[in-house]
């Protein structure tokens, strides 16, 4: 029996090994997503983004267990280097996400993964799926809240909250250059903390003096304190408070197909690259040409044209539709 | 005559128009870098990253200084949302930074793209050649030192420097995270701050504790106060050290080679995308393929291999040289 068909059988063993597989991009990887997709669809997903520092991961802890208490099953994914899931933060942290570990009901899955060709995005869809077709209820996935692969993952989720804490001086400024138009939810963790009030307020007119979303939303704000579980029941509200606004709003299928859409072209552009480079290394070597490339007895843009040329099927109007058209 | 030839003869603005038609991803772009790609290769890089708070900008902007005084001609590339180059930051910065913005000799780019098929990393390597071009002797590239695509950016510099803070917490924990392996070059900046030398002790025992190196270099901590200007000299004369440990060990040509590789596929990732995506829509428009595949129609992997069998040119091995082999 293969992978997918025991994944899909409860085996959860199977779905760390097709994981383990996503990350080395093996080719049977590919297979088994393949079959999965179909049992694809059922999730809902959250995007937790925020600083390192902020208190995101003992935030998605408190999340978890009340999620738990309700008898939800949940997929964790941390893309986030000082996440304790990807064992980057401190032994405590290490210690307390365990709890979770041995529940049955939570799967947790960290992407170390720098890979060049696969990129973090591109893995990062590839385990959601595999945790939908799991049969998971809800996954989460967790990134820093800086670095455009990573901001972009939280952007494709069904909601996406932004964690941030007062005290980081720059953090409404942080907020300001990217995550303001991502967060359907705003959370100020550490909310006992010197600044909290002035943090919410700064929010608050930034929120305010946005132009107004088209999915007529309007973020709200929700003060926590995660290490004593303060706040996240009404945060975890404020969830389902936007998933039924999507609903209503009929958006959840323009998220879906949002999210689908980043994927399929990762997807497409990983698999063409690799490709082109496995045809390559049959003829001339990659290495050869780079030399040239840093000799200066070549471009780099005049060789890919000429890669493109030796590859791609020409078609009548080849090169004339999109916005990537040559000239040579 | 065309930008490439303005730019060579050492036009300013036409150097500013054709970073922003790279920005736009205007195809006349390819056309202008292709010309200006043989005068590039002169220019010695440095990257500089760091968690946001971490004062790198007010660093670079001391380094600026010294180089200057030196006689150097100075391209500044901020990927970073909280820098004060992308308009982030609070208006003292911007303010300090205009001083460089009227001096001739340094040219200023911040990069705010966060386009999908382009991506950063594309973009500032093409605009490290656009001021390389410009004769610029020395490119500063300035990142947020957390996200994979910023990260790469900075591991493609000459020298990589890594600026540090005391008393963020989990910053010794990120660093491990990642950052390790790309630094030539520790920073402790804000140094008069309480846990400088605990930060500067466990940074040492990091570094002897990391496997060595294969360019042997071990990398030295420099504290500075760059609010002052106080400890940028000793950095600049550490910066000039490791250039000479490259020169001397031969390994210069190697991170030429990793930065053109970097460099050209990202080139050649996008372009294939981008030409493929076009031929489509001459056809099956993409966004009814999306909607199958949202509704379980279809699937995303099979539909990328039957795009590729449409599009590439079927060799006699064809998929199964590379690692991106199929199953079908």
């Amino acid at each position: 029996m293969g992978l997918a068909e025991r994944i899909l059988k409860g085996d959860v063993r199977a779905a760390a090994r097709l994981m383990r597989d996503i990350d080395d991009d093996l080719p049977d990887a590919w297979h088994e997503l393949k079959k999965l997709y179909p049992k694809t669809g059922r999730a809902y997903i959250i995007g937790v983004t925020g600083l390192p520092g902020s208190g995101k991961s003992t935030l998605v802890d408190k999340i978890v267990e009340i999620f738990r208490k309700e008898g939800k099953t949940i997929g964790i994914v941390a893309v986030d280097p000082t996440s304790p899931f990807t064992g980057g933060a401190i032994l405590g942290d290490r210690i307390r996400m365990q709890r979770h570990s041995t529940d049955d009901g939570v799967f947790i899955r960290s992407l170390a993964t720098r890979g060049y060709l696969g990129g973090i995005s591109r893995s990062t869809h590839d385990i959601i799926n595999v945790m939908d077709a799991m049969g998971k209820d809800i996954i989460i996935v967790e990134t820093v809240g800086v670095g455009q692969d990573e901001v972009e993952i939280v952007n494709t989720a069904h909601t996406s909250i932004v964690v941030t804490v007062p005290g980081l001086g720059d953090e409404v400024q942080i907020i300001k250059a990217g995550l303001l138009e991502i967060a359907d939810i705003f959370v100020i963790n550490k909310s006992e903390r010197e600044g909290a009030e002035k943090l919410e307020q700064e929010l608050r007119v930034m929120i305010e003096m946005a132009p107004p979303r088209q999915d007529g939303w309007t973020p709200p704000i929700f003060k926590t304190e995660a290490v004593l579980g303060k706040g996240v029941f009404e945060l975890i509200y404020g969830v389902s408070r936007h998933r039924n606004s999507l609903i209503e709003s009929k958006k959840l299928d323009g998220k879906n197909k949002l999210r689908t859409k980043k994927h399929f072209l990762k997807l497409l552009q990983t698999r063409l690259l690799e490709s082109v480079l496995g045809r390559m290394e049959e003829g001339e070597t990659l290495d050869k040409m780079l030399q040239q490339l840093v000799d200066r007895k070549g471009n780099p843009y005049g060789l890919v044209e000429k890669i493109m040329r030796e590859h791609l099927k020409s078609h009548l109007r080849s090169d004339h539709g999109g916005k990537g058209k040559t000239h040579s």
